[in-house]
């Protein structure tokens, strides 16, 4: 097992490497840029597609409008959660902020928002990557949850080894398809400017001169469009994932994000209007598709950006694995989630976070037969939601600092911020509300009541089992003994029930032995050979008509013979086979597993295994077969 | 739990109502014979589909010869198993008859084709009744394996119920059917010889005049036909389950079967004879339908039987539930097969049998999809070389004990039984090869070959164990204590590692505590809290980067500080979170049980497992918070 595990995960990893493991801007860039990244492929077309089939031409200019206002969105965004990273350099995102500045419930609204769109993000982006496969190898189609699946193992085992091992993995589709990505936008204005391309007229239906797009299709067109920003939330959540100077780090990285979202975006839009590209209702052919194949013709470089978009598709969900475990490690340390979670494994990444989200995206995966594409409208409203509960949090954080300088300007930002945003929201929650977006209006509460009942569930442990330090001095140990009855259940008289009775009388001076009978014979067997024993420990033979063990155990103990006292620990010893071969295990009947489970019901028995190493069969059967 | 297991399964009985359990003639022969009067339902119908294609009108006339030599080879089978009742009253069928008389090798060749019989006989027959349904109601297609799960459940329910409870479900359709049969038979003889009935003359193609089938053909007609003949075996497996005086009842028993299979096979063969049916090669009408219709017309008998035939189909499966627990219970006794398997429920019956039988074949479904009709020719052959087996065996039984009355005649019945079965399973085997039967070839030694590595191990867990009378005489426990060094491993002071701490000095004087430190502040905490405590009990804290509980702990213990010496025992108390309700278990990180599981591969580490109750979260926050 640990060998296989070697071989996957990598060898164990000591506390003290967690500072080689993280990441410079470098590597962090692609890893935590792909989610965002990746969103851009299909922003504008997005947009077109709201407005194409109401305006036609006039599409076009609009688009141009449209663009501008998420552009600005995304510049407050960046600045906003620029300040954000500054201000809390120990990661958890929207999900600290809001808690520290607007309390527990809007915390966990973030929290919980997040975690989802997380998990969506997984999902979705698995699914997109493999239809992308499975429209260019039709014959695949019948593997298509085996193909997901096999992506989601290889994301498991590449963020298992670590932070910055997978960074290496995952990192040049990212920085490829960025500079393909800009390569297109160049080589697409040369081709217009300079080279006197004139792109085809689409053929559109005509509107009536001097008429304008109504309002709400603009914003309905917005709400499309700021899928592009999903993802940029995800530095200020993995700050403490980078190497020192982490604050520096993790700001720039931000920026050079921004930076690459801002240029793609707005080129392709640019683009989008240039070429005059007509969005495919039936999805087969993509926007990004049409102005690749105009502007490269069908040559290496269309295909290689298309590579390369299926490519960045299935990695934006590697930025999930870096951020869903980190957040769900900072909620449980908080109590909020179970406390496995906070735990660095063997190779110091947050394993059983990371094993989570791929099973939870695995069954919706599995659910929903590899056809996500239903959830997309889903995490728009849950991301846009923590934006807006982090932005305000801000806000609200430089409202009270008073001494804090330049806060006016900083609560101008994250104030202005927190309002695009919150506005956002509302838009896509309106727009989208049917085609899913009341799912989180269901969920997201649901997520927040299982967060309190687990908190509520640990304070209630801690307050059993604190002990004060006035409690701690007054209690002796040594003098506080229990008083130990020691019961040895006996199937038969061999090895391990004598080696069984030695330990017993180790332990105490009260041992007794104990069988059950439920076939006259094998007591009678036993009773004789007990005889044969030199010892005065007792045996005690109990009938039990419906083969049960526990009861007459427990009735024998609490029987006046044995002068058991409220208070008085029992313990039990029952033998334990280890045997050479794991298929071994299927032949013993585990009674000793169904015993301890029973007994450990009651707080005053204490369950002593103890082990017992048989050897191999062969070898056994040779060494003591005369 | 345990009262949802009530309602279904019923409550436990005690070892005395296994008497009552037992079956009369009248209950036990219908739970008995539902899989051979089952496959009466499709026998005339196999000899036919071979027949017909070849020698057209021919076929009648052959259809008599192939069903007389089928019921010859009944008669002999049915005079054989009385014989076997009557010398083996424990049952255990072929299993035990060949064993007893001819080997090991030979008795788990029987076991193995029986046991692979019986858990076809439950797919391939909830795979019928299912599709029987289905063709009735086809929009329920979608559903076949969960209505096939379904039928099994109901079959699991009813037999952990115990064996007579099921019986009276199971026991209407047989009788039901049987009598339906048996009308059909008089109603067809008196519709042609006495109301001058004139059945259609079917349109086949005619054969010259004077030409005879190849033995070749007659002989593949007569294995098809064979397929009658499984299931007679089962009373002489049951055996044990009738009530005094159980020889007489079973004998009864299967005589009755002999009888109604007789009467049933015989009538349908002359019926098919007499009405001139053709076969349907589609299989969609079967040749008990078109009897039927063409006997009662489309009324309310000619459904009452379709819906019988249907019921019947599924129910046979019942047979197998009687038969495969006690012949696996049988073997398990010898050391055979998992020992769990030997041993009753809270009902009485072999409750972990029936949950393997039904998992073995819900697996067999689901692999097959719903479609086991494959699997069809592959039991037969494995059913008649089990016979071929119990004959030979009771044959070899009469050539050895010579002071037996008329040996000579039960020699000859057992011999002639023998051989005629063993021609069968040439036949079968040499006719059905390419079909399936080859499977038969690969799978039955694999099983063999599992059944001696399963005995292989029990011997040598019994070697390992055994301590002889002398040896038993020698020892003197209670001298012969060991040194026992305990550790509490401690992650805070608190309630929980207190109360290990007083029961470790309960059970030894050598008692160290144990801090693995992962992080430095948890430790110091720790420290420092230790000090408050008025004990000599040493605190040891070990640092450890890999995060590893296990390594460090058995360092210490090995450390020379220790005086741990080859034979000590050392102990190993480990809290257990008793928490209120399930899914609080999800909010423990179960390190206790990963500790266990490792520290029990050292054979000198007893693992003390104190269990501690925990409040309900609500009571526990009102009761001690201020």
């Amino acid at each position: 097992m640990s060998k296989v595990k070697n071989i996957f995960i990598g060898p164990p990893l000591k506390n003290e490497s967690l500072q080689d493991e993280k990441l410079s801007v470098f590597w962090g860039l692609p890893i935590l840029a792909s989610d965002a990244v990746s969103s851009v492929a299909y922003a504008a077309e997005e947009i077109l597609l709201v407005l194409v089939p109401v305006i036609g031409i006039l599409s076009y200019s609009n688009l141009t409008k449209v663009s501008l206002a998420i552009v600005l969105l995304l510049v407050f965004l960046i600045l906003s959660y620029k300040q954000t990273i500054a201000s809390y350099p120990n990661g958890g995102g929207a999900y600290i902020v809001a808690k520290d500045n607007l309390g527990v419930v809007s915390g966990l609204t973030a929290g919980a928002a997040l975690s989802v769109g997380y998990i969506l993000t997984v999902a979705v982006s698995i699914s997109s990557g493999t239809a992308a496969i499975i429209s260019a190898f039709p014959h695949l189609a019948g593997l298509r949850i085996p193909i997901c699946i096999f992506f989601l193992l290889i994301l498991l085992i590449g963020n298992l080894r670590g932070i910055r091992e997978s960074a290496k993995i995952f990192s040049i589709p990212t920085y490829a398809f960025t500079l393909a990505i800009i390569i297109m936008i160049i080589w697409g204005f040369i081709k217009v400017y300079f080279m006197g391309y004139v792109p085809p007229q689409p053929q559109l239906p005509s509107i009536p001169e001097g008429m304008q797009p109504s309002i709400l299709l603009l914003l309905i067109a917005f709400s499309s469009g700021c899928s592009a920003l999903t993802g940029v939330e995800a530095v200020s959540n993995a700050v403490p994932n980078f190497k020192e100077p982490t604050i520096k780090n993790s700001q720039r990285t931000l920026m050079l994000l921004g930076l690459i979202v801002f240029i793609c975006f707005s080129g392709i839009s640019l683009l989008a209007n240039m070429y005059h590209v007509v969005p495919d209702k039936t999805q087969t052919v993509t926007v990004l598709s049409m102005i690749a194949s105009e502007i490269f013709g069908s040559g290496l470089m269309y295909y290689f950006l298309q590579a390369m978009t299926a490519l960045i598709l299935v990695l934006a969900a590697n930025t999930a694995y870096s951020g869903f475990p980190l957040l769900i490690s900072v909620m449980a340390k908080d109590g909020y989630a179970p406390r496995q979670l906070a735990l660095r494994g063997d190779r110091l990444s947050y394993s059983n976070g990371i094993v989570l989200l791929t099973a939870l995206s695995a069954i919706l995966i599995i659910v929903f037969g590899g056809d996500t594409h239903r959830l997309i409208p889903l995490y728009a409203v849950g991301v846009f939601l923590s934006f807006t509960l982090s932005q305000s949090g801000m806000f609200i954080k430089w409202l009270k600092h008073k001494e804090e300088n330049n806060r006016n300007i900083k609560a101008f930002i994250n104030g202005t911020g927190a309002f695009i945003t919150a506005v956002a929201v509302i838009i896509i929650g309106w727009a989208k509300f049917s085609q899913g977006a009341w799912l989180v209006v269901v969920v997201i509460p649901i997520i927040i009541l299982i967060c309190f009942k687990i908190k509520q569930h640990y304070t209630a442990v801690a307050l059993q089992l604190k002990r004060t330090d006035d409690e701690l001095t007054a209690i002796d140990i040594d003098k506080d003994k229990y008083i130990n009855h020691v019961i040895v259940p006996i199937a038969s008289v061999n090895k391990a029930s004598l080696r069984a009775l030695r330990y017993a009388r180790t332990i105490s001076n009260r041992v007794t032995a104990f069988h059950v009978s439920i076939n006259e014979e094998d007591s009678e067997k036993v009773r004789k050979r007990w005889a044969l024993l030199d010892t005065d420990i007792k045996l005690y033979i109990r009938y039990s008509p419906y083969r049960k063990i526990i009861e007459p155990l427990l009735e024998l103990v609490e029987s006046e013979e044995h002068e058991y006292k409220k208070g008085d620990m029992i313990t039990v010893v029952l033998p334990k086979f280890n045997v050479s071969s794991l298929w071994h295990n299927l032949l013993h009947n585990h009674t000793r597993f169904f015993l301890e489970n029973k007994l450990l019901k009651y707080k005053h028995i204490v369950v002593a295994t103890m082990p017992l190493q048989l050897k191999d069969d062969e070898l056994a059967i040779e060494r003591y077969q005369k």
